[in-house]
């Protein structure tokens, strides 16, 4: 009997809710193409534009419908977001296929969230969702403590910013939230936005302790000079070979990489960075953790900064070269490979022998085969020998899903120059 | 004139030395085939035999010898450890064509390796020199505080154990000097020999400290009671996530992940092994470390022991299955992969909800991308939820050659199951 009704009721399902049904309101069913649905079998909680059956009902549901996604045999497989418009069609919410995504719903995730990082930080700062990887498909939240930063970078998240906020009081009540709307994956969906304060206010930037420093997080300021809290190990990491070395961080940003290295003990630190609010916000942190007299910043292209360096004879114990993605997209792969071949020739010129390189990339499209070559071809070509003591990626607070092998966008590959 | 002189002397070179030429004993020299040589110039310290001009004379050469490679063109490129008999046929040992493979050189590579740990451990207890990655090809070191175990895998250290002896007393002067000639890797070389003191006495194992728990290294009774340091951030890492757990430990050896799970305040650690000497030498351990009474052992097939886990309903808030290498080579990847998705399979089953587990492979054959596709395969065949937290590999005094990417062998993948 109840199966008959739910086959009728699929029939205009998709027409939206508040239909009238018996059953009370019932909710849009998108459906796959016949056949379609391998990725999704093997775990893969995206559903692509060519994988979903794109009809006119479909094709018309507004961005951010959550519906319930079933094969093209009319079997129920889970609750989905769905963008008609965007390349990844549907996102899975829930393997169950009726699930609400209400208050409670993400309340849920959120604890089980806060469950993930609770042994693993003794303070609140880091990132509190991580996306897919913490089963909230396109939302991003990073935590500096009393504060809040969200990157609603899925339309079904951005449309359900009232429900998220609820759970965030339900569990950790945050007295500033930021919602950081500016995001080159909002536009993908898309979105549109700025950043701006959904709550409280701020009156400066944070200061977030992270390895022993006290980093300046502007979250009003966006990807220029926010905090990515994505290297932390690889800073502890680092910091540990600077002892009592002097060390180059080329690509600063806020000073990620060199104040953990003053904290640890580093004679002294260069930060080389294009952008002078994030330099800005590194002297600040330097200041903020005591040691702004071992710290020194210079506004210069990396790039030029390391010719001029290396043509000054000026040698480091421990440089790191932390660039923006040289490779955003796969079909910058090639000149992404030559990028970081170059950096790592013109870092390596600069660091001392026995000295440690550290290498970056956070780019997608470059796998950690394809960075590792890039950066054995540039040592050569500096005339470096040199062994590879660590490979890197991103903190526990960045859990990736099993089935996105690319969410390991993060590679930091450490070597030692003889 | 010397050019002269020196083609002259290559007719003989291979004669070997004292032939009482002019200029002094002369080495032999070995040639790469024409148009051979292309992995050499792209970094790897390996020529292979099929690259190598294998004429009777190098054929003729003792395994061990230490050779001038040059060029088809006769130009001279390194210094190499010849074993003509072998698949990698010459290991470059030194870049300097004309290096002279004496005590003063095994000084200078042990003084390189040691500053390398220098700044990364506190005590003397980690890996000394690992392999090419410390530019010495095929010589394994492992420091035990006064202790070393020695490792002579191919044939040009082998024969210059006095020379190495001589230089380890330079450096750091162990009391106590341990052969460990009982490895594969030797066979490949023609190289036999077991495991023998040769220089002091040992009255059992040694009492070796890491992570804050004390492990028992017995250095006489080989692979299967001996300690790997390479698992030692793993072990950091999953002991922070194991305070107040109960934890499984599954092919534990000598207690490896448990014993520094305990250290860190784990409730309790159930080790499971094969082997009676490894658990005994792990709960020597814990007694030692002081936590005996939250500790203990099983001696049983690991799967076997799974399932049991499993049917008894039981359940751990921390797993971790770190076995012997099922791929050992690349015919048995395929087979190598299914035994991994079993192990995650079966070892999720016990991981309680919210639980971590983690899966070591140190199988050179099976790629990173191959065995986190097992692993993913083998969570969805149990039905679990899961996101990757972490990706391990070997530890800083494991440094890999960079062209050398398969060293890379140990991977230890942390997941969270909901």
């Amino acid at each position: 009997m109840s199966d008959a009704t739910d086959e009728e009721g699929d029939g205009d399902a998709a027409a939206g809710a508040g239909t009238g049904a018996v059953a009370g309101p019932r909710r849009p069913v998108v459906r796959l193409k016949p056949k379609a649905g391998r990725r999704l079998a093997a775990g893969s909680p995206w559903v692509y534009a060519d994988e979903l059956a794109l009809d006119r009902r479909t094709k018309a549901l507004p961005p951010g419908t959550v519906a319930t996604l079933e094969n093209a045999e009319r079997r129920p497989l889970a609750t989905v977001g769905v963008t008609p418009g965007s390349t990844i069609a549907a996102r899975v919410l829930d393997a169950d296929p009726d699930a609400e995504i209400d208050v409670a719903w993400f309340a849920a995730r959120l604890r089980a969230a806060l469950a993930l990082r609770a042994p693993l930080y003794d303070a609140p700062y880091h990132r509190l969702v991580h996306a897919e990887g913490d089963a909230m498909p396109g939302c991003v939240i990073d935590r500096f403590g009393d504060a809040v930063a969200i990157q609603p970078n899925a339309a079904w998240v951005d449309q359900r910013l009232a429900a998220l906020l609820a759970a965030l009081d339900e569990t950790i009540a945050p007295k500033v939230v930021v919602l950081n709307a500016g995001s080159r994956a909002r536009a993908l969906e898309g979105l549109e936005g700025e950043t701006r304060l959904l709550r409280g206010a701020l009156d400066g930037p944070i200061p977030t302790p992270m390895n022993g420093a006290t980093y300046m997080a502007d979250l009003m300021g966006g990807q220029k000079t926010g905090l990515f809290y994505d290297q932390r190990p690889n800073h502890a990491f680092v910091a540990r070979l600077a002892r009592g070395a002097d060390m180059l961080d080329v690509f600063a940003h806020v000073g990620g990489f060199s104040l953990a290295a003053l904290a640890a003990g580093a004679a002294s630190a260069l930060a080389v960075d294009g952008s002078a609010p994030a330099l800005a916000l590194a002297e600040q942190g330097a200041r903020a953790s005591g040691f702004a007299d071992r710290f020194a910043v210079e506004k210069a292209d990396a790039f030029d900064a390391l010719r001029r360096l290396a043509g000054e004879g000026r040698r480091f114990g421990v440089v790191v070269c932390d660039p923006p993605a040289f490779a955003p997209n796969r079909a910058a792969v090639e000149a992404g490979a030559r990028a970081y071949e170059k950096t790592a020739r013109l870092g390596a010129a600069v660091t001392a022998p026995g000295g440690f390189l550290t290498l970056c990339s956070c780019s997608h499209a470059v796998d950690l085969e394809r960075f590792r070559a890039a950066c054995a071809a540039g040592l050569r070509a500096a005339g470096r020998e040199a062994a590879l003591i660590r490979s890197g990626g991103a903190g526990p607070d960045h859990p990736a899903h099993p089935a996105l092998a690319e969410t390991g966008y993060l590679k930091a590959l450490t070597f030692r120059l003889l």
